[in-house]
């Protein structure tokens, strides 16, 4: 491929398209810079859902029964974008996804798109990540309600394939939904064990948006655990301890995986579920160690419920306090799959408090049965209410993984 | 120190001083808990200056002749808080001070204050870093010229020791500067390899100010590198290059440490400059290669200089573009040790755009000379302007380093 004067008649999106078709390890000398598209860093793949003790080096391939990035152990920094589609044909989507997926192969095995190809157009790659490995990046699409349905109209012809569940989550009690930084057409989560990593990600997908969608909102988040350990949220509690109960391939088809139930492109994808939750980090400061740990039914330094020795003990709803949060998430009777992050936004100029808190996200096959209930009685009754406010919220329907070959949403556009 | 009884007679403040004052290691057993206060987790310590190779587990202690975090290898995260103090005598300013320079010490060698002392009263410590390792903690400490004089206002009795260079940076050209997010009476940079570990110490620093001063703003950044190569910024370019030209004990006197025409408190200590710089990166990304490195005067992928092969070579001003970021840079014919990070802040509601950038932080003896020549020269005719703009900035002078036993701003509040 001796390229230089078929470059010049390509548009970038064009030459990226061309690029990640040519696949990995293609040097390209047009620029004189003797760049190489594509390089795969890694230092070792393991298999997508469940790659165990990632280091920073490591590359978790993005193609599989099932979307990396929902059952992987949980990468310490993450950004979730939403987009509004605004293409006006379904050809433009699939123009859109096609990219999108073809950045995602790249990007997830530690290459780059090649810089430095025609110096005349914008190079192909941002660029932030070229001295970076794979850093256990994650991509992870959903799709909003408003993707099959806008208000009444099937925008791209594919209504019919709408997932079972998939509407916005009701009005809560309690809460102050922005709207503006909920919701949206589609999503992208990107997680990955370094932050620029993520962002290279996510920023490449809101550039290779252009023309077809629109960036609605985005936030970014991150968690720290010594490997083996829950991580704590920023209440200085261990968050996601619940996940080792159905940590297993029946236990993850019993609570995550969609069934029989959906259309097929949605059998083993998952419903995710996002609510950002501001944390008063100030009162919650001020309340004593008796009242915090009563508000969680939780010791806070081993994590065990009250009534237990261990964090991993089976938990005694009689010795929980009335409203705590472990009582009421066992009083829901239902298992959801938690990866929440913690949030830092800088200083909120109402207060002139630390705008901070926990990015809840969990997935599950039926949001109406496993999460909407255990929202439900939680904003109702929870004692951590007192604390937090929840002030974004969205729930997207996450497709089954995809076969190399294939792009993302092509079995609802194709369907 | 079998201290039930003698705890619950004291207030959260003077069981943190308490606690500090005992030292390391000390078990309590009031809350039944058995936790350790102050548990040093590092598994290796090293110069507080000139850490390399720093690994998650490390402690970078804070005593010595200069204040860690300056010089120290850049970490991964940073967060940095400027305070506006309300205490209306020195004698509480002292007290916090006080506070915050324990809570350093503890932190930085990897402990946390004792969580579950006496149950009635708050947690001494929030615990969201219980699990986790000192992650190379450097907290810095600076001041702003309103600590020593506000509005004509000699607060604290001790404008005679104020530093010869600090006062606000003067009004650029194509500034666009936010007053609420900038200056301040004292600041706290706070830098880790992990960005939990860091929030944990910004927001006890907050916590422990209630009732001496309030938080101004706060800022989180982040950066990536591979160990060794110089970490690129969010246009994708080398960022820091210029800092190896420097890299020596008498490069350090040269360029960053505060000399003898200083007061005693400052010798040894450096001046911070803060610019928060809004990267357009829509922009950026739809120009080409040509223009972005002529932007410059860099190769993108390299970052060798035009005219040079390598990062490290000799800079040519006469194969610069007239008005490219490394030759205004050379024009200048200044040295500063740059310490910069990116920022992400989500979306700009007013664009839609990503809100993207640069922190530049730099340190300098001396910021007339040094740094405020060569931010005016660059505002007046750096092609870079055309992509970003500058929303916040900030001098601080930063004390020589503590000895053990004194507190930050010492030298100061008793000179």
């Amino acid at each position: 491929m001796d390229s230089k004067e078929k470059q010049e008649g390509l548009s970038r999106r064009d030459f990226l398209k061309m690029s990640a078709a040519a696949g990995v390890g293609i040097a390209i000398g047009a620029s004189g810079l003797g760049a190489i598209m594509g390089t795969g860093k890694s230092s070792s793949t393991k298999t997508a859902a469940n790659a165990a003790d990632a280091d920073k080096g490591d590359s978790i391939p993005m193609y599989g029964e099932h979307q990396a990035g929902i059952i992987t152990p949980q990468q310490t920094y993450m950004y979730i974008a939403s987009f509004r589609i605004t293409a006006g044909d379904k050809a433009n989507v699939v123009r859109l996804f096609r990219d999108w997926t073809k950045f995602s192969d790249l990007s997830t095995s530690g290459g780059t798109m090649k810089t430095g190809d025609n110096p005349m157009l914008p190079p192909s790659d941002t660029g932030e990540t070229l001295d970076l490995p794979a850093s256990s990046l994650t991509v992870t699409f959903g799709f909003g309600p408003t993707f099959f349905s806008d208000a009444g109209k099937d925008r791209f012809g594919i209504s019919h394939l709408a997932p079972r569940y998939l509407k916005d989550i009701p009005r809560m009690a309690r809460e102050n939904i922005d709207a503006s930084i909920s919701g949206g057409d589609v999503c992208v989560q990107v997680c990955a064990e370094d932050q620029q990593v993520a962002f290279h990600a996510v920023r490449n997908f809101i550039r290779l948006s252009t023309g077809y969608a629109t960036l609605k909102w985005m936030q970014e988040g991150f968690i720290s655990a010594t490997p083996g350990k829950t991580p704590r949220n920023l209440f200085g509690f261990k968050d996601g301890t619940a996940n080792g109960l159905h940590d297993s391939a029946s236990g993850y088809d019993d609570v995550v995986w969609a069934g029989k139930d959906e259309p097929a492109w949605l059998q083993g994808g998952s419903y995710m579920a996002y609510r950002k939750i501001r944390m008063l980090l100030e009162m919650w400061d001020r309340t004593s160690l008796t009242d915090q740990e009563a508000t969680f039914g939780r010791f806070k330094e081993s994590g065990a419920a009250f009534g237990a020795k261990g964090e991993f003990d089976t938990v005694d709803s009689s010795k929980l306090p009335d409203t705590s949060h472990v009582l009421l998430a066992k009083e829901s009777k239902q298992s959801i799959h938690r990866r929440a992050y913690s949030y830092t936004d800088g200083v909120d100029p109402r207060t002139g408090n630390v705008d901070a808190g926990l990015l809840f996200i969990s997935y599950q096959k039926n949001p109406e049965e496993q999460f909407i209930p255990m929202l439900r009685l939680m904003q109702n009754k929870d004692k951590l209410n007192e604390y937090t406010m929840h002030v974004a919220s969205a729930l997207f329907a996450c497709p089954r993984g995809l076969r190399e070959g294939q792009y993302i949403g092509q079995n609802i556009l194709e369907g």
